[in-house]
């Protein structure tokens, strides 16, 4: 058995591995897992948890065998080191190391560190022959200087801080890198007598009596009260201690044979699986980042306009570069991921200092998940797991080019995906009027939208609203629409009036220029440059073994044969939600429903339904042909009947005369229809009840339709009705009863018979309480159930989306929801009833057809929550059918996405 | 052991009793029971239900012995009468009898029964020879044919009712009681030939032919395919089977010694303990009831302005009446109740045709439930179930005087009950000003109220509105003022303008007089008497017996120190619901309230905050000191704050003056609250989110208030603060917090500290699902809750009270709704809801303080609801509460209201 107290990594070999969290601490595990398989990790050694276990047991005492083994794990690091010369507390070439806690569980920040320990006043001088670089080795020694005083020996960091700005002052310089060797090489003698000052101790001059001296601060600091805290806090056990990691410090800075560089294993941006990164010689880390010096490329693949006249790493170290090129390859094979790494190359050596999965674009995501499958490396589970719905969305609407500058007006919520530029312009029939006869790209900015709306919403680029949440009208007509939209922008004051809108001090007129950002919520002047992912293969592939996965299907929320065909194109499996309504207010309808509704007697509103069933049933028609016999949902019209009414006072005059009666009588039945809380108000199911003729009409249009096709095409169709807002099992019954009544008279008249559902929405807490009624054969006898989250979500907080505008922010900037629960399902409350709602309808019906059609059925967490409840379908808007497919996916393999991009 | 097929009851004697349901039916059982107790009841015997299984288990066959048991009871029944000289198939003086059928479960008129059954060509001549009314013996027997040949032959009455209506025409008259005797005995002819047509049958002339006739079809009926589905429905056992109930027909119209009345055992409309009644010489029940002649007293008791002259039953026939008041004498103490008896006598033999619980007045039935108890009739248990909760509603309100005439304009919703008339006026200030300059009643009309017209409600007698529901503004705040309120009345088209309404195409104008019975929803033209029912002593006894049963504490909502009083004599225990925001609205006050809504910037708030203190200090002080010591719990302000501004032109006007800004900004202030559907918006809790200094000073108002009190009076005191609109743990966490360091800063300034409480509403469906976190101690740590079923009822339904007027009634009128949610509790959900809050609240604290504040908590069915669940408390309005308190010691009876009244 290996030493359990002290175990060494380094060159291949390592007395420990990854199993061995408990033990070595998380960092110790995968510095020898690291170094197992084969990777040049600078060498070092791991003192156990055992110890400091014994160490807090005796009195913080260290084992027996301690000295020996710390001094064996040192000789070991040394001879790995042995090409470079370099050994610890060696004057000539000195070997320097950090020292660091690792917990089994990372606890970042919490406990000390460190770095460059074994200098000493004989040390430094020779790391300034070993690096050329005196200035360099002062400045490390200085800082070391000050970290032991205060990590190890308990002196305020102040205390130095104040000595070296006295110093800057004395030599009237304002940076610290101003600062010559001398000056640093006097500093660390005033460092020292600060300390001494202070402690009365003096510097430890000998490297080993300096380690000792780290060790047993890091073993300290798994008491200090932080530590302790946060363990607290974060369910750690107080008694799993912590292990103590040394580690050889290396440098690409000392000489013309060092260099330090940074490199992805695949590129970042494609997905294109070439190794390429950046390099300097004789440099830090940070030079390579910071731009002060221009990178060199690493190979020919990572030439770019600047840099491809520079000599790459592979001409000027080629033995280190083909060991950096096997290093990447075993890297990926081992985390079947592409990585970010850090290297440094000491004396011609590599040296690898970091690895980790590396951020990338969306597009990327997927080709390198794909990628990685058909080169063996990962199965397609493990690349179903790589890509997030998150990244799915994004390449499925154009986004900012990274690279463009922008000025951020503000900022409001990101209601729909997708960064979109145009001329702003305050009503809908501008919008109509720029676009159709001048080609502008317009951006419809209204204080809310309404129905009323549409056409200009139609021909938008992007809608942005000053009111109204993420499910507001806007929000919910955009993602539908696919349409960037950013909503409830609360610092944009609109004047209709003026065509006009202040935001921040500044106005802007109609015909200004405006970028909005849906993804992010951002609005910014002028026009920020835009791309537009293209869908290569890799994204079909991708999406094919999604589909392989999950156990949900996916279907889409459509209102018309076009956003159908979206839908369809996305992998949609049937329209969960056609919503009737948006057909109502169709130029060349919308007339007859306002006759329809306006109408004083049953003649008159019978002759306007009779003018709007044909032109439903067209609608229809339409819908299953392009369904191909997949399934289509239909609700019953559901909004409040005043939103159809004119709000404007020409279009209330052009209506009245159109129908021939007086204005004033127009107003008053139209005030009549008034409501305080239209939400909760005489809409949905309510209509139906009221109106048995509105509903007889589009029942009749849904089964004429059917019955046409099935002629025509002798297509399977079989359509699903969906009563919505049903509260009480017996409004289900009652419409049930009649529609049943009207689809027998169309089947007789057409001399056919098709199969056909009625369902019902939950949309309501009570709907939720009571489904066992509602799905009851001899109660509600629903078919299908599909939860409506928008609305309920809305009872069920009693809060309204396009009020909630006005404190949403604050309650979530305080952390009083942890979402906004028109997101993402509120688990606890919603979902709650959404429980009982499938436990109960199960009881009595256990295979009852569960679905989800609110905004939610497109959100990663709500999808997976559905999954868990045992839903059979959600739907979405098309354009985020992707999303759910992949969410799906996730779900049915049991994890969340993981978190590869914020 | 008795015969247990044919059990005969008549003269004190009875072979059966109450017991034997199942046996001899629901009605034998009690035939026989009245009998065994001594009441004269006609004899008779009951074919038992065992007789019936025999008779479907045996191919419609009876038991050996049944005709000799029959024909055994039959001589029984003849000897019992023997004073009368009567007896069946007696050619001379014949004894008629009734078959009855009569299932151990009432299936009323489900199966059959004929009449006056034993009449043929001789013993009709008997008949007349006994009445010496040759007409009445025609007119029975011709119906004694019709039935018979109906029910046990199956001719259908179409064919005898167009052969009655030829006899009248032939005889040129329109009624059937012109034809005379011997147009009568023809039709008798002509009805036996019908027979004979459609049958070959001869109709039985034999008595006991046509007795085994009608028992077997009564027999038969029990199968009859409208029985086996009502049974099937009723889930009544369909091998039960029916008993045959076969009784003596008695007439009080055979001559001047026999007589037939009605008579009450108390006085029905005061309670008084006299007993009192009509009667008629020689005449059927019908005339008594008819008013063609005028009855006469049956004791001086009995005497009013029209009968005082007439001789009554104590001297026309003293016997008889001695036995009547025997008879009532064991009737109530039988029954233990008032009773409404029919009685006829024959040949001067007393005979009881019917008991039942008499119908009275809410006064009565309160005294009369008293004295009972004072009389060892019943015990207090008893009297306190003889009341329902809405005799007890009545009697606290005056109601139409029940002789008046009314003219009937339209109906609404019984809002508020009482009836008052008064001029109408169509705006609250003209209210105030009529009331105090002329001192004139006035009812107040309105489309809807609103709390700006709360001066013109206050002054009112009646509130009438066009719009709103039981919930509405109007409703509960003039349930709140013990108001009458009949709201919701859509037929009323009201002006404003021209200070006018039409209703039922009449015109009102302000001044025109009007009738409201808030009780029954009524609106009458002028001034229909009313009546006050004064609370006699025995209302004060019966409630303090009341208070001995039940569990729950009743609690009052008040928000005045005024109301408060009205409260405590009406036995209120402390008050449930304190609404803060009523007293925003005095006029005194509104002013700095819309200040410091309209504040632009802090200081200004601030300052009108400082302003309001004082005042709600004022009002918590004057509450407290009238509760003595009672629990009193206050809500924070709850309704969105767009509800305090004004709405009419001139008081915008004149605020954006008095707060020096102009009016064009204030206005836009004004827009910037608006919502669209405000019961869901930025109210309750949400604004003691966002402006914190809201609450506190509330908060510091409450605790100033009570440590004032304290030093005063060193009373006890323990306030209860109620948060409202609370859906999500962290928002009452939040607001705790500041709550409770405003109250450590007063308790510091005061010099004192006192115990108190802070809890919440529940009145969302998030509220309810996730009770447990909003009581957990480490979570939102409430201290009690009080469901807010008026809300919770809204979003559970989804339905807004304000607008649900629309179509509520429909909704009611086809029973979708089997009640109004907003008046009784709905029990699947709300009521789930509510067991869920209570299960999972006392999961974690199972001492939780539990009540009900909505407006359920004063409905008897919701109460007993809420005292099922598990609740502490209910509260209601002021005028509620001894109904609650009644409807609460019900419930721990576990019996609900006796349907005395309707």
């Amino acid at each position: 058995m290996t030493n359990q107290n002290v175990l060494f990594f380094g060159d291949g070999h390592a007395d420990g591995d990854a199993s061995q969290k408990i033990l070595l601490g998380s960092k110790g595990a995968n510095l020898a897992e690291m170094t197992k398989i084969g990777l040049p990790v600078p060498p070092g050694f791991t003192i156990s948890t055992n110890v400091c276990s014994y160490f807090y047991k005796n009195e913080k005492k260290y084992p027996a065998n301690l000295k020996t083994d710390v001094a064996k794990a040192i000789e070991q690091m040394n001879s790995s080191l042995k090409n470079l010369g370099c050994t610890f507390g060696n004057s000539e070439n000195p070997l320097l190391v950090s020292v660091r806690s690792g917990a089994p569980v990372s606890m970042p920040g919490m406990m000390d560190t460190v770095l460059n320990l074994g200098l000493n006043d004989q040390t430094v001088e020779g790391l300034i022959k070993a690096s050329g670089d005196a200035r360099f080795a002062y400045d490390s020694y200085r800082r070391f200087v000050m970290m032991y005083s205060n990590v190890v020996l308990g002196v305020s960091t102040s205390f130095f801080e104040s000595e070296l700005e006295e110093m800057k002052a004395d030599a009237k310089v304002e940076e610290d890198t101003e600062l010559t060797a001398d000056q640093l090489k006097l500093l660390v003698k005033r460092f020292k007598l600060v300390l001494q000052e202070h402690t009365g101790k003096i510097f430890p001059e000998n490297p080993h009596e300096q380690l000792w001296g780290a060790i047993s601060a890091v073993f300290q600091s798994w008491m200090n009260p932080r530590a302790i805290t946060y363990r607290s806090i974060n369910n750690i056990p107080q008694d799993y201690g912590t292990a103590v990691n040394v580690q050889a410090m290396v440098y690409g800075n000392m000489g013309n044979n060092c260099a330090t560089g940074v490199a992805f294993t695949r590129d970042p941006s494609t997905g294109d699986n070439k190794f390429f990164g950046e390099f300097l010689i004789n440099a830090q880390g940070e030079d390579v980042v910071s731009g002060i010096r221009t990178p060199h490329p690493i190979n020919e693949e990572s030439f770019n306009d600047s840099n491809k006249e520079k000599k790459t790493l592979s001409e000027a170290m080629s033995d280190a570069y083909a060991d950096l090129v096997l290093t990447y390859k075993k890297l990926e094979k081992h985390y079947g991921d592409m990585q970010d790494i850090e290297f440094t190359i000491q004396n011609g050596k590599l040296f690898l200092l970091q690895t980790r999965s590396g951020k990338r674009t969306a597009a990327a995501a997927v080709t390198i998940a794909v990628d990685m499958v058909n080169e063996g490396l990962i199965d397609k589970r493990a690349a179903i797991q790589r890509v997030t719905p998150g990244q799915l969305d994004n390449l499925l609407h154009p986004r900012l080019d990274p690279n463009a500058k922008i000025d951020l007006l503000t900022r409001g919520l990101p209601a729909s995906p997708g960064a979109v530029s145009g001329k702003v312009v305050f009503d809908p029939d501008t919008a109509e009027d720029w676009v159709r006869e001048k080609d502008e790209a317009v951006i419809l900015v209204r204080i809310e939208t309404s129905p009323e709306d549409i056409h200009g919403m139609n021909v938008a680029r992007g809608i942005l609203t000053a009111r109204g949440g993420m499910t507001s009208h806007a929000a919910v007509v955009a993602r539908g629409m696919g349409k960037s939209c950013v909503a409830g922008c609360s610092e944009l004051h609109i004047s209709y009036a003026n065509k006009s809108m202040m935001v921040g001090g500044r106005e802007f007129k109609e015909g200004d220029l405006l970028t909005l950002d849906g993804t992010t919520g951002r609005v910014m002047l002028g026009e920020v440059p835009t791309i537009f992912p293209e869908l290569k293969g890799s994204f079909h592939t991708f999406m094919s073994w999604v589909d392989e996965f999950r156990k949900l299907k996916v279907r889409c929320n459509a209102d018309s044969p076009k956003d159908s065909q979206v839908a369809l194109d996305f992998g949609a499996e049937g329209i969960g939600l056609c919503r009737t309504e948006h057909m109502f207010f169709e130029e060349d309808r919308i007339g007859e429903v306002r006759k329809m509704i306006l109408a004083e007697d049953g003649h008159t509103r019978k002759e306007a339904l009779a003018n709007i069933l044909p032109m439903q049933r067209g609608d229809f028609h339409g819908i299953f042909k392009v369904m191909q016999g997949k399934p289509v949902t239909i609700r019953l019209l559901d909004p409040p009947l005043h939103e159809f009414l004119p709000h404007e006072l020409e279009e209330v005059k052009r209506l009245a005369a159109e129908m021939g009666i007086d204005e004033a009588s127009l107003r008053r039945r139209k005030e009549l229809l008034h409501e305080f809380n239209p939400m909760l108000g005489h809409r949905g199911c309510r209509l139906g009840i009221s109106f048995p003729e509105i509903y007889r009409m589009q029942v009749r249009a849904i089964m004429e339709a059917a019955c046409r096709l099935k002629k025509e095409e002798s297509q399977k169709i079989e359509p699903e009705i969906m009563v919505p807002l049903v509260g009480a099992w017996k409004e289900l019954a009652y419409i049930r009863a009649y529609c049943a009544d009207e689809i027998q008279q169309v089947f007789e008249e057409q001399g056919i018979e098709l199969p056909y559902s009625i369902g019902t929405m939950i949309e309501l807490p009570r709907a939720a309480l009571t489904a066992d009624q509602i799905a009851h054969d001899d109660q509600g006898k629903a078919d299908f159930f599909s939860f409506g989250t928008n609305d309920l979500t809305q009872t069920t907080y009693g809060l309204s989306r396009d009020d909630a505008g006005s404190f949403l922010g604050n309650y979530l900037d305080r952390g009083l929801y942890s979402e906004d629960p028109f997101v993402s399902v509120d688990m606890d409350g919603v979902g709650e009833l959404m429980k009982i709602a499938t436990q109960k309808a199960k009881q009595v019906k256990p295979d009852m057809k569960l679905g989800i059609c609110g905004e939610h059925g497109g959100e990663a967490k709500s999808v997976h929550f559905c999954h868990t409840v045992g839903l059979d379908y959600v739907s979405c808007s098309p354009y985020r059918v992707p999303v759910a497919r992949l969410a799906a996916a996730h779900a049915a393999m049991g994890t969340t996405s993981i978190g590869l991009l914020p």
